[in-house]
């Protein structure tokens, strides 16, 4: 552990992820208030944080339950007492959909759901709960533009689940509707284009279901950069958001709409300076933590503070050199890095330390870190 | 875990990592083959494989010991047997170096050595082993090229020396002269050229180390892709090649002289497809590894099978599209990919699977996965 209650933010081992309590604080809210006088409830995405800690926070301050994307993930939420689990993803392969029965077999009073996009992988899921004498929500993947899983179109959709709907242990929800790199489209227009055009897939997949006789009770989607605009589709009855709590640089190159809530970067990378050099090639600054303790697919991590800039990032290494005015940057100090996709770099870490005025006020496991079964 | 013993490859849970033992013993053997008439010891790095067992087999095939980058990478691999253990890295900060006494003094039959570049560091080392009533080898880095840690000159490296040599808790024992960066030059002239550099700036402080009255019996270094120049030196008695036994894509883009031993890919991903489409935009099929299976920060992981390109990958999937002639790719078909980069991939996982002709022969722990401190 890297840190114990009362420690003073300095005295952190690194490299630590740490969180700015204040900031995750209002977020939290910002969130919650966003989505207040519309009829949506909110599950947020667990993928991004791993931590029962801060899904009881969010359980607590509103949402209705969590998302995750692995049976595996599944585990550590619902033994930590959250009650609303969604696997907001395909579950293919014997041993995976008799893990998933039996947490539905030893969690009944919980709620669990899983996404299918496919009529012989309904078929196994069902098996697998008939197996395991218990049952499970299931809904329908539509995919409404990322091009990756899910049915393609509302007759598709209604094929399929005519096939759930028609198994004892699998009970038919409804629809996920999660348009993934629509999150990450630049400017505003763009993302609400995206959202209209998935809405209005979702809706004419809904009303083939509900005119098939078929339940179609949730349509559930939408993430930290799209979230407003499902909630106020008409369609969308359901919200997964998961990196508003903690952000990260990538969602920062967003260009924001005024009238959203604004959620700040709380989580950080804390390092140390394990090595100083001047010389003819850069002022640099050597610090103890790359490609292990942060994920780069959208970028490095970036210093929280001005007069330097990533000059490398290796295994064990981020070197930075000074390119202004900043702080010294001495051998042991402790700078702090703004990871650049907070998902694959929380699960590379055991630990987050909650810090509040520079005291380390709790640290909280990631419990479901590396769960990719 | 996601195999036992006697499972046949088809049957492991995905993603998990898989070692073919075949390859695996075949790298192992010629490297050591490579080197046989010359003298050094062989050292391999640890931070590619995090895994005792691969260490173990290492020593056991004529390894004096292995590398890692941190003090709390060491403590699995000393708690494993392994007795010979460096830390190629600069060790900053009171916890780390309490950590790292902690275990000179728990490891008393050990060997234990790690690197300096700074004076002042060089006696917080000194001030932490004598608090815990130990000793530690010292070795000086010298930046050979990389442009990271290490002093730059030998004049630097003997006024550190001076320091070192003068701690009674300290042994001096030589030069760490990596050049990291250069392992991954492409063309065999470059590398070449990069070492016969580092060799000379290496062999000037180990004179001048000499010339001084100081002892510098070990000069260490050289990787996966130098390693025959470094152990051709003359200068050079050590090296630290680690990749060398599971290998990667971005090792396997180095243009090779014949006359060096052919390191061939020996791990690989195991993933299942979990999604299937056909339709306008794409023949593609949908796997259940992404970011948190592998690190894309040397390029994605790709198909260890013709036919099929990566079309992108995302937090826990990767989307390969049919591109030509291959397998048909089936829902609940389980296929290889071969990892970009092995270091932060391995460190991902914390099972590795040993098979041989598709069967599970071993399940090997990542003992030191997420050993970042």
């Amino acid at each position: 552990m890297p840190a114990r209650v009362g420690d003073a933010l300095a005295d952190v081992d690194t490299p630590a992820l740490i969180v700015d309590l204040d900031k995750f604080d209002a977020n939290l809210a910002r969130l919650m208030q966003a989505v207040a006088g519309h009829k949506v409830r909110v599950r947020p995405h667990a993928k991004s944080h791993k931590c029962v800690e801060i899904a009881r926070r969010q359980v607590a301050a509103g949402a209705a339950g969590i998302c995750v994307q692995k049976a595996s993930e599944a585990e550590p939420f619902l033994a930590g007492g959250i009650e609303d689990v969604l696997v907001t993803n395909e579950v293919v392969g014997e041993r995976k959909l008799a893990r998933l029965a039996g947490l539905a077999a030893r969690f009944p009073a919980a709620r669990l759901g899983v996404c299918v996009d496919d009529a012989g992988a309904a078929l196994k899921l069902a098996r697998a709960c008939d197996e395991a004498d218990t049952r499970m929500d299931v809904y329908i993947e539509l995919d409404v533009g990322h091009n990756r899983a899910g049915v393609s179109d509302p007759a598709a959709a209604v094929a399929l689940a005519r096939v759930v709907d028609a198994q004892p242990s699998l009970t038919l929800r409804g629809l996920q509707a999660y348009f993934g790199s629509a999150q990450h489209r630049r400017s505003i227009g763009e993302r609400r284009q995206a959202i209209s055009a998935a809405s209005a897939l979702a809706r004419s997949a809904r009303d083939a279901l509900v005119s098939a006789g078929l339940p179609c009770g949730t349509i559930t989607g939408g993430g930290t950069g799209t979230f407003l605009f499902e909630a106020t589709s008409g369609v969308y009855n359901e919200i997964q958001p998961g990196s508003y709590i903690l952000m990260d640089l990538d969602y920062a190159k967003n260009v924001q709409d005024p009238s959203w809530p604004t959620f700040e970067q709380s989580l950080f990378i804390l390092t140390t300076v394990m090595s100083r050099r001047r010389d003819a090639i850069s002022d640099r600054a050597t610090l103890d933590a790359g490609l292990k303790a942060f994920s780069t697919d959208s970028g490095s991590a970036m210093p929280a503070f001005p007069g330097w800039q990533v000059r490398g990032v290796s295994d064990e290494h981020t070197v930075l050199e000074r390119v202004g005015d900043g702080p010294e940057l001495a051998l042991g100090d402790k700078p702090l890095l703004i990871p650049g996709h907070i998902d694959p770099t929380v699960n590379l870490h055991e630990w987050i330390v909650a810090v509040r005025n520079d005291r380390v006020e709790q640290v909280w496991r990631v419990d479901a870190r590396g769960a990719v079964y």
